[in-house]
């Protein structure tokens, strides 16, 4: 079958914005370098299958992704579909500023919830992230972008183990005070389960951070995505993040696997009878075609079930 | 992590009895035929984890179940755990007279919601496998088993496509008239998702079979299996059927793929603060034995995490 049975269940949004993070959080998490072309193709085919916001690549210096060192010339090339949009990852005041004289109109910044993680990911204290992420989110939001703030490790820290509920709604706080008109809680290790989900979302509500306001980012790493998403779904929330044929993972943190496959995730949200706007048989032979260029299959059951029949 | 956090979830019961199939459903559909005496190794080290039912094995004739041709000798030899509970697959009279005279206590019959897999699975009418499996469970409710009955193809049939409600309803009255005490859900081609699975047990439960005389039984060939046993906790059922190592699948389903594994099962409850008794890390040490007997890697995510730190 090339799509669920719709059978809607009580309680749910009607529509989801699915984020699709493939082109950078995948890519970036890949071994494989893939070449612009192949880049600008992927995105072309992304916005053709119906999803209407791409993260297109990240302005975080070379050495550290070189799978994403060609961001000017991706950015430069790129023709945007009609009423896609395509935020960017920009790290700090210098990522900002090659990112807006692109022309971009949205950006995400990179933040943790654990001191461990930023210190091994940012190089900073949590302190001194969020003063480092200050005036990027004051210049942005100048300038009339939307800022998303990713927040890493909400769920558990491979290092510091449980990561406390209070702790996560303090760094969320700050990154909203600074500016971020959404954020998305990274369960960045894949340990989170539906019960933790729904009570950092009720915390966060708790402390004027409505589910509007959020997104989730799960990874498979213990096949818990799709049950914290439909956990968040019932919390309210309607921004889920997921990367087509399941690209990527984190290559900071130890262990982990994949991002949530947005195919897996199209399945269940169509199966829910929520609309997401994607065409799931384009969608899988997208990430059929990138699989080959990356010389491997892809991790998604769906991509997997359906190889065969699209 | 060798556990996740444990986060309760308001509504959802406080323990659940998981029905290990790996030893019958996972084997009968490796193409490995495992020796008895790695089976009477792999039911022992099961018992040891703490489960409380392990479905241990299959009287279907040899010509169509090779895997499971050693049944009586298996019985035989078996040492029961105290307190552990090894129903039996029977699928006739015949099947049922040799699990008698070996003292069987428990016996599962396989029905199907779809006339199509019935022709294909039973070479019956779903009226004649009601009518082949009355006599069975008459007797066996004389004798004073328990008795399960499986109900295939509930949420869409490779060759039927979608399956009605109404339909699953009237077929699973049917085997409760029959004397059946619970009936195990199937998702043989793992197709549904959870409001589809809400909406089932919501029918079943209006038309008289409650969530406490069901379980059910998920397939990941889509990834949705946990997602629909979030669903199915949230509508009261308390028995949910998987196998260690998310060994097996459907050979006469076409593209099915494995069952939910049972320690991506126990990583979800555990984390719901739901109760199993089982030892995660003991369980995963016993899959990745197994594993290592049929030649390949587990499909379950929670083993491959947790490999390198059992």
């Amino acid at each position: 079958m090339l799509s669920p049975q719709r059978v809607p269940m009580p309680g749910l949004p009607m529509s989801v914005t699915i984020w699709e993070v493939g082109p950078r959080d995948g890519l970036q998490n890949e071994s494989t370098i893939v070449p612009v072309d192949v880049k600008l193709e992927f995105l072309d085919r992304l916005a053709a299958t119906g999803l209407g916001v791409i993260e297109a690549t990240s302005f975080v210096h070379p050495q550290w992704v070189p799978q994403l060192a060609d961001a000017e010339d991706l950015l430069t090339r790129l023709a945007p579909a009609p009423g896609v949009r395509y935020p960017v990852l920009v790290p700090n005041e210098r990522g900002l500023e090659r990112a807006l004289a692109l022309g971009v109109r949205e950006i995400a910044i990179f933040g943790s919830a654990t001191e461990t993680f930023a210190k091994r990911n940012l190089n900073r204290t949590v302190d001194e992230s969020i003063a480092m992420f200050e005036p990027v989110v004051r210049r942005a939001r100048a300038e009339g972008l939307r800022v998303r703030g990713y927040l890493s490790m909400c769920f558990g820290d491979p290092w510091e183990g449980e990561v406390p509920v209070a702790q996560v709604v303090s760094v969320a706080r700050r990154l909203v005070s600074l500016g971020c008109d959404q954020l998305s809680l990274g369960d960045t290790i894949g340990v989170a389960t539906p019960g933790h989900v729904a009570a950092l979302i009720r915390a966060l509500s708790d402390a004027g951070v409505g589910p509007d306001r959020l997104a989730v980012h799960f990874h498979d790493t213990y096949g818990q995505a799709l049950a914290n998403t439909l956990a968040a779904l019932q919390a309210g929330v309607t921004t889920v993040d997921s990367s087509a044929g399941g690209l990527g993972g984190c290559p900071y943190a130890k262990s982990a696997t994949g991002n949530l496959a947005t195919e897996d995730l199209v399945w269940q949200l169509h199966g829910l009878g929520i609309e997401t706007g994607v065409d799931l048989p384009a969608l899988v032979r997208t990430s059929l075609w990138m699989a080959q260029r990356l010389g491997r299959q892809s991790p998604s059951a769906v991509v997997r079930a359906l190889a065969a029949e699209v």
